[in-house]
């Protein structure tokens, strides 16, 4: 039986999922009814969206990608619902086209707790850019 | 007094004060510890910070501008917070640098109601981007 994990374990299990490339348990992250904004705006809704949007770049351009993930805050909003700050980092590797190449966003997740379990309610992400330039920002 | 406004009015007073380039009623839309992260990843903690991020582009690029937002759906986490996703056209104008042009973005944001007022607790934005070219998406 899964644990009642707290909402900021969100982050560490996304990161997991990702680089382990396992599409399950990227899937139970999310609640059936998830939205999921991503850094190119492209927006989904239901978690069969959410992961057949991802499927395709695990299986080419990220399958040797590396996601690391740091919350930056977390507000509450009640007992069974928080917000996520969380600074993202994708290491992309010699699979993408651009070749190893490293983009850092910034998530805004919302998560909320149904039947013990903490899943994203809703996701937006968005790359740091230099707003002069349109170039992106490393944070470190 | 203020009236007890539903969540999903957030857009449209948002749209209003942007437009009034009113950074008082621009300020009365967010809670005092609400979050802010724009389009290019600046991230903004408090309503001070928030508004101090906006003044300057009031009064410079976006003096002229307009902004249009539509509500795209609205999910309920309880009878005091609400989670929104907001269509949102940026029309720049000749005060503009790069002179007029548009930017659509898609705004995530949550918002709470404290002591009857709906305001906003955190609020996320990302432009639509075309990811194979890098090229803004127009959505009409």
């Amino acid at each position: 039986m899964a644990e009642d994990k707290g909402p900021a374990d969100i982050a560490a299990r996304f990161a997991d999922a990702w680089n382990r490339h396992d599409m399950a348990a990227f899937a139970a992250l999310f609640h059936p009814d998830a939205s999921f904004v991503n850094r190119f705006g492209t927006y989904w809704r239901g978690v069969g969206q959410i992961v057949a949007g991802h499927v395709p770049i695990h299986e080419t351009i990220y399958s040797d990608s590396t996601l690391t993930n740091e919350v930056a805050d977390v507000d509450v909003i009640s007992a069974d619902a928080a917000i996520l700050h969380i600074w993202s980092r994708l290491d992309a590797g010699a699979a993408h086209p651009a070749g190893p190449h490293r983009v850092d966003t910034m998530i805004l997740a919302v998560v909320t707790r149904r039947e013990g379990e903490w899943r994203i309610q809703a996701l937006e992400n968005v790359t740091l850019v230099n707003p002069r330039t349109g170039e992106p920002i490393l944070r470190d």
